[in-house]
């Protein structure tokens, strides 16, 4: 995919979570992705982020920065939402709290095949 | 800059921090530079990483992905090192630990502006 085609793509990828359409999830995420060097394959990708709705359930994803070079995307991600419990092994407990993502996306043809994200805990740690 | 002369430019950069040329600094990192939404300042940037230098002797950035947007760049970068004491709240004291942050950087004109960093802190505990 071209530069302009990666980003669309990304929107609505971004646009799918936030509506937590699973099924259409598959038309953005390759069957044999890998998220931090762990082979999670799609259903375990999926797997991951409907925990991640249970533990946040306002969370949403906001693109605060975007940027595309093919087959490569990055995206930091912005977060202000409140977690229920316990949130990266931190008590959380229905405070508010704000953090960020920094991830990097491989692409293959017109899927995510590698993620390698980080977020940024130590901010959240900072708000409790 | 375009794309390549951003890559040429950063690479050239991560050249200079690695062979700790303080006086170079200046070709690459603008005189107003922001850190993380904190107006740090050349001479406040050089402070950091020459801070980062005396707790990590053998601090060595080495680029694992980087791909460039202008005027952005976005680079994974690793770390295989040995801080001496403590690392991010973290006693490490001497012993070896791999970690990676996911950067972003904002260019105006030749130079760094806007750097925008997550280090993967949690990745150093799990090693200690």
């Amino acid at each position: 995919m071209t530069r302009d085609e990666l980003i669309t793509t990304y929107r609505r990828y971004i646009d799918c979570l936030n509506r937590q359409d699973w099924g259409e999830l598959q038309e953005f995420v390759h069957d044999d992705v890998r998220y931090n060097d762990l082979h999670v394959g799609l259903a375990g990708y999926r797997s991951m982020l409907e925990g991640d709705f249970r533990a946040i359930p306002d969370l949403r994803f906001q693109i605060e920065l975007l940027i595309a070079d093919s087959p490569h995307v990055a995206c930091r991600l912005h977060f202000d939402c409140t977690p229920i419990g316990t949130l990266f092994d931190l008590p959380v407990n229905g405070r508010r709290v704000q953090f960020e993502e920094n991830v990097f996306y491989e692409f293959a043809g017109e899927r995510i095949q590698k993620v390698r994200s980080i977020i940024d805990k130590a901010a959240i740690a900072r708000q409790l």
